[in-house]
């Protein structure tokens, strides 16, 4: 139970840090979709480590291999297998924590759900596990760009230090121009100090992606306990690291009166359209055709390169020293894993919403 | 797809806000647990419209009839069939609003997805389906209390009004001590004026439910999608009005620093405890044994006691009046709907962890 | 767990033999269907007791109650509630065995699954919680019709009595021409008296029920678990008192060569078609748009009017002894549920096949 | 959909006949259970092809590598991935049907169901895919072990030979030592010769495989949809070439009278068993702790030595050749098969059952 997400278009993972392979088995993509392996390697391209200097060192070439479900370059309808080899292991680095409960990582949790875990690198609890999501991603990405629907994420936060600007106020399309995916330079480059220099604290900090989807059709969304926003937030709330999701006006619009909040109708042409968007593209858990838009707030990474006090198995204390090679903060390689998740609703969405009414049988 | 919400302890409602009747099936309550209907009662009663000046004037009873799976006051394991007949149902309150879509209501998304709707009061996207959920969480409830387990939720926040306080610094057991549900009484007063004036503004205003689960055992949660925090965030996403969940450290803690974030382990007695509690109880999506906490962001309510321009389905320009009777704030209302779905995630998950250990077989 | 049939068009049943009510929750139906109300009573008419002198002479109307999902006469997509109270209960006619293990019952079996039961009439494992679905399969069935597709189910064995033709051979408008549901009138008779004699031996007696379903478009069924004959045979199995399901050339078929077995494809006009349908409309697990047709075994009712000797709870040898009011053989009455589950199945994989293609998003 | 089995113990299978892999995740497996990967080789010998005269003469090694899930040769709750490559693909085979329909395969129902199909060796219609079925329920089966429940298949029909003995009758763990796996080696031999002259006639021919579970306890089973003899009859009929499926009495049963059929309980020792067992272990859905068995009707292969006449894509009359090589009998290799998915569905049912009472919370 846990590792499968969707329910049409759904992806069920396996694969832990340091065993030998993570994979992904995608099930529902619509037959017939090409499918362009250089752009799911672009994909893994910008989630891989080791792709900057405020990124871990590690070094992995997350190479993927499609064994199932495409046929002379298309979609057949049956599912998609893909792995990805752990190259870089690296065992030893984590022989010293075989026993150790480091602090805000899940090792004692596991160890209490399970009564046994596999410590090297986190196991299943590791973020390394978030490349098969980027990878299932893609496919969906694919699907989504034959709707015309764009994702597009980007940090808009790096510790205290956030972007003023909207989304609307922003060139998007600068995002990757920097590494640390803010599509301003100015602040861009703000924030990649302060990840170095917390970097070389030994520390790490935290951050905000903020996301936005283009040219969603009215009609998406499972009411009432499926609602489009629940399952994003979800998403959202099941990538590492995260404590927060707000959609819309978020937790500001709470400060909001409703005479101010409402969105009013008008009819452009042939659409009806909101004059304003505080409602983030979603009404009653349904997608109305605006821009869908929503944050994403997560922790300082766990991992920090200094010697911490915390017990052990048997309850003893012990020192858990810093180290390896880790994220200083995490948010510049999760961009794509957002835009992931994001995607794999979308696509569930549009299929389930393809039953609802008689007309359409 | 959509009415249903849990995998063992399982709930799927049905109703809309003016039909015959709501209703909820429970399935996978453990056979034996002793059900006290006044205690379903009871929580209908927190709920319910009409209970005080800044709430909705309507009066509905909301009287449950349980009409299945409790034998001589137990449970037997087989599902618990529960109605709730609209009695108040006043349609022709609505008729004016036939065609017409209410500006940050589902009406519009509701049409474009089924292309027929059922008009009256919200139809199924009414809030008023709710009431269902209330009387499924109270049964979780008493599950949970078989185990210990303890839920409390209370506003800590309406409009800019917000309470300092943490919950450990607060008396959680005075929150029903007064209409708002905050359990500071100075505050209190603060917020039932402030939602008063909103009121008579004829407009409302939004707020955040806090809540706090107490009590429960490590192990429970289910990466790595379904994260205990990622279910109870999707739970409080799906309850109407909700723009955005964080837990634990949640938006503020992006501003913080791992070192300062990691929550220390520590030997207490038998048992490993954190000194502090950023993490809000769930590392890697488990629980931990320690206070689970977060908060809920409620919009203001869409529905305004003034004139609003709209369009109709024909996508004329209409104009939208107020009428009816409704919250001007939701969250004192909301606060036993927050609870009641916290119930359900714990009680879900607490079956699930049954089977994740071979010597537990 | 076990109480929900279907994936998108999807059914949740509750409700004891002698509880309050019997209910049943259907989800996704598409919006915009006309639901006949009396068509729903017709059906659950040919289900209900004592409507000929060879079934149960128990009486119970079995009225509907729609309590949502259906407005102005037409489904609006959300989940149609639907309640059927139990009148007749006279329970006072099962306190005799309320500590005893009725042989071949679910007594015992539900004793030890849950440690607790409701011994009235069987409780939830009474078939009286058919009813449920023959509502629900009512709905299916006027989808079904919108696509032009027939569901007809007749009794095909009783005992020793078998039909010798085919459904070819048939005139299945007949089958509701006499009270076994037998299209062959001359067999009919035989059955019925066969029925009425082993009703005076106060025994029961096993039987067959035959389906037929005509004019699914090619392509429904969702390989390789959810075969669409696997479903059909999980949704026959489900029911109560059977014991066997075949489709196409079935238990017979295994004494074939493969050149006899193989349906030979041909075009006859637009259409691709097969000389044979000895794969019973179904290949590799998805239907090919000849008729579907299975048998479904019906074992004789374990209720007997005699003497039996038992155990009770505690162990104790017992005398059971055969009161109530109870059919001496199932298959009449089981025609309407047969129907009613595969109506379930089909629409359920016609909502589904209609994302398989991307031409079709 | 349709891609996995179960709902705690849970697997999802990818890959077609002849892609690069096949593959299998195996979720919810309890923690702390021994993985023994020769067992795991042991069963997959027992399918493979080409391993006597009257199998298909194929070579595959089926060779498994477990990618994750598994540390220091212990289960650890997290997913099990397991991977078997294609080696034999030989696609060239395949190329002079690329277009073709060949009859009663699953050319034609795919090519509807999706509009593009990979034909090669039937592609993920091909039985195949059963190989990442026996690796699931090889773990299966070490689960149940720890349980000490067994599971036992042999073949008791080929074409008109049947076993005249039940299973009681015969010697089961004789069932290994001739290559069809009958356990009667009389009866045995003469299937041996019979399957052996329908392959000299370039024909093919069906069979019954016949399967006993022993030492389930009491309990198991998930009424009223989710049966298990229901959930056994949908996995069966979910494998290749399955036309039919009966538990118990089965389809002979019909003929009896309730009298002669219902099982009478008494006491031995401290257990409630019952003096006959026509219920097949099974009674309401739940399992009664006697011994489960149940027969499964395979029908002759499609694919026959012998030209046949069929049409393309386009509609024109063609002719489908015999070539390859395949089986003229499957049930020999379909033994570990079924015992798979037997295996699958009772571990599953086991977990289900562990938050059945209050009192084992």
């Amino acid at each position: 139970m846990g590792n499968s997400f969707g329910k049409l278009f759904k992806i069920t993972t396996f694969g832990e840090s340091h065993g030998v392979a993570l994979g992904v088995t995608i099930e529902g993509c619509p037959a017939g979709l090409e499918i362009d392996e250089n752009f799911i390697r672009t994909e893994m391209q910008r989630r891989k480590p080791g792709q900057s200097k405020i990124t871990t060192q590690r070094k992995e070439e997350d190479e993927i291999e499609i064994l199932s479900g495409v046929f002379e370059g298309k979609s057949t309808g049956t599912p998609i297998g893909i792995v990805i080899r752990n190259a870089d292991q690296k065992s030893k680095d984590y022989s010293h924590i075989a026993d150790k409960f480091r602090p805000s990582h899940a090792d004692y949790t596991y160890f209490e759900k399970y009564g046994i875990r596999d410590y090297r690198g986190g196991g299943r609890s590791s973020a390394r596990e978030t490349a098969a999501r980027v990878a299932a991603g893609a496919v969906a990405k694919m699907l989504l760009a034959h709707k015309g629907i764009e994702i597009q994420a980007y940090v808009s936060q790096v510790g205290g230090l956030a972007l003023e600007k909207s989304y609307q106020e922003l060139d998007l399309s600068k995002t990757e121009d920097n590494i640390v995916r803010c599509p301003d330079p100015v602040v861009a480059e703000e924030m990649i100090e302060l990840i170095d220099s917390v970097r070389k604290d030994r520390d790490t900090i935290g951050g905000v992606v903020s996301c936005v989807i283009k040219n969603t059709p009215a009609g998406l969304g499972e009411p009432v306990f499926d609602r489009l926003h629940a399952e994003l937030g979800k998403a959202m709330l099941g990538i590492n690291a995260v404590k927060g999701f707000e959609y819309g006006s978020g937790f500001e619009g709470v400060k909001m009166r409703g005479s101010q909040h409402n969105d009013p109708f008008v009819k452009e042409g042939d659409q009806i359209k909101t004059t304003t968007n505080y409602s983030g593209g979603i009404q009653g858990g349904i997608s109305n055709g605006e821009d869908i838009y929503f944050r994403v707030a997560f922790k300082p990474v766990a991992t920090i390169m200094q010697d911490q006090e915390s017990v052990n198995e048997a309850g003893d204390v012990v020192t858990v020293s810093g180290k390896g090679r880790h994220d200083p903060c995490v948010v510049p390689r999760a961009v794509p894993i957002v835009e992931a998740m994001a995607a794999l609703v979308i696509a569930d969405y549009l299929l389930l919403a393809k039953s609802n009414k008689l007309v359409d049988l």
